[in-house]
């Protein structure tokens, strides 16, 4: 039995409401918070491009894979990564509980928050503090501990939680996407299980999408609970020329669109804007000190040398956050 | 500007459109080649249960992952798993091209179809027939592989393309899943970049719903071109307690859902039942000799003695092959 109605009728019904929909989508400013500066256009003649089935650059949804980049793409990373200043609050409490952790200078350093003898001590003083705060429990314990700091932490300079530096423009850009059949990923060096935690709340990305750097893990039966749990040696590492191995291994296809905002994002753009169809490379440039942070080729974080030598060559977009965005943060500022 | 049309009319319109979606898919069999037994009742009562809303086992879309193992489970494994089979045809040709590349007694056995010597040599003798055959190339000269072999290669014994020997009631599974906003996964101990090359076009699952066992992989620049190069070393074993590893690493989310057909997808299996809500574990039981093939406890490949042991203690689904599935191919047979 189908319950049936008028076709003629409902086919009139169906013609306005789609026409309501084409209009209010044509009025409609997908990126709000985006001056409307060549960079806004680009971003959107493209997306036009690839969505328009009779345009010789159409992609099929399916293809329209975009990634992006986290820390100083989608949220700041000032004055450390935010997963470091996490690193350095854990293992602080951890020490509170057992001082019997702080087994090497490196660690006992940490606790103290001297972060210059941390930094003196090179990528092996991090790996060792990034161990010791995100191996040895649970899956669900790690996502607890990292949940519980990002309610209770709050950004030395702005006051905000961490998980609200996050760039307005680039949430509208994520959602824009979204809504034009493209399947939006995060491919970051930071540590998956870490973005995972806020990824879906915050970005709107499920914990499939997100690509990053992962210790290794075991899965064990502990007290008849079958429990995944993190391990110590590092799995794979998420960044340069990793990135595009992650994406090899993870999304298995190459995107037509990559963000990022430093020379760690440097591969990760050159593959995704190497294949044989339309693509958009693009950087968001740090050059707004006064509402974010200005650096670029002489940052001890995100250093940008090599993508602004060679943007123009490329065809990557240079986005100027002082010039191209309206607004930084979703709400408050530094 | 919004076109408006009066507001009565448009929610009679519109009640009167979902009652006939609600009514058509009451009527429509979701399951059509799965015989009216209690193994099809249970899943669609599982599915009925997470999807209602005024359930107490509703489950959110985002919750609801579906993982199947491959082999077995959603398309056939005998005589030999068929990733080994491309893997003898493929040295078989390299060698044509190249006979230096025969260089060890296992892959001269192998180029000559001698199983025998092959299956003697154990794990290692396979693990070198796959390097050889699965490494050393671009991601894409080896989808161009894998893509020529399924166009020319038939099974020794059905005649069919090897793509065609999937399960008519568990594509039908899939699909069912998906049109209840399931995510649906294949979490395989074959290799990703194998499934990969035929999962969209036969399961309709994306590249990136693929999680299988993989080779490491490096970015290179090859004359300018950006290539992702397929490598000789084991990256990850996804297989038996390495699939819940999988599973974190790459969706990183407990599945409510799982499917598999071997004791190597018990750990799957116990991992994605032991979850806090509801859940269905499922074993594919091969019990038909006529129409596939009858192997379980004592099978070379595919051995089921765990999962038929505990399957009544722990409430998993043993789908009987011959008694629940009224069709096993989509055309032909064995």
């Amino acid at each position: 039995m189908m319950l049936k109605f008028d076709g003629a009728l409902r086919s009139t019904i169906a013609g306005a409401l789609s026409a309501t929909v084409l209009i209010s989508a044509a009025l409609a400013d997908p990126l709000p918070s985006w001056r409307d500066t060549a960079s806004k256009a680009r971003i959107i003649a493209f997306v036009d491009a690839v969505t328009n089935p009779a345009s010789d650059d159409y992609v099929t949804p399916a293809e329209r894979i975009a990634v992006f980049d986290n820390d100083g793409t989608l949220w700041s990373e000032q004055p450390l990564y935010f997963q470091i200043l996490f690193a350095l609050d854990r293992v602080r409490e951890m020490a509170a509980v057992d001082p019997s952790i702080l087994s090497s200078d490196t660690l006992k350093a940490a606790a103290e928050g001297d972060v210059a003898t941390l930094a003196a001590g090179g990528t092996e003083a991090i790996a060792e503090l990034m161990m010791v705060t995100h191996s040895g429990m649970s899956v669900e314990t790690y996502r607890g501990d990292v949940t519980a700091w990002l309610d209770a932490a709050r950004h030395p300079q702005t006051g905000l939680r961490f998980d609200e530096m996050v760039y307005q423009p680039m949430l509208e850009l994520l959602r824009y996407l979204r809504d034009e059949d493209f399947e939006t990923f995060i491919v970051s060096g930071g540590g998956i299980a870490f973005i995972r935690v806020f990824a879906e709340r915050v970005y709107g990305i499920q914990p499939q999408n997100v690509v990053g750097s992962s210790l290794t893990a075991a899965y064990q039966v502990i007290d008849g609970v079958p429990t995944v749990m993190k391990e110590g040696e590092l799995f794979f590492n998420d960044d340069k020329a990793g990135k595009p191995v992650g994406i090899h291994h993870h999304i298995g296809r190459r995107p037509i669109l990559a963000g990022g905002n430093s020379d760690g994002d440097f591969e990760m753009l050159e593959y995704a804007t190497a294949g044989d169809g339309p693509s958009l490379g693009l950087y968001v440039h740090h050059t707004d000190a006064e509402r974010e942070w200005a650096y670029d080729r002489e940052g001890h974080i995100g250093t940008l040398n090599r993508g602004l030598a060679e943007a123009d060559a490329r065809g990557f977009l240079i986005v100027d956050m002082a010039r191209d965005w309206d607004k930084v943060f979703p709400a408050g500022g530094k």
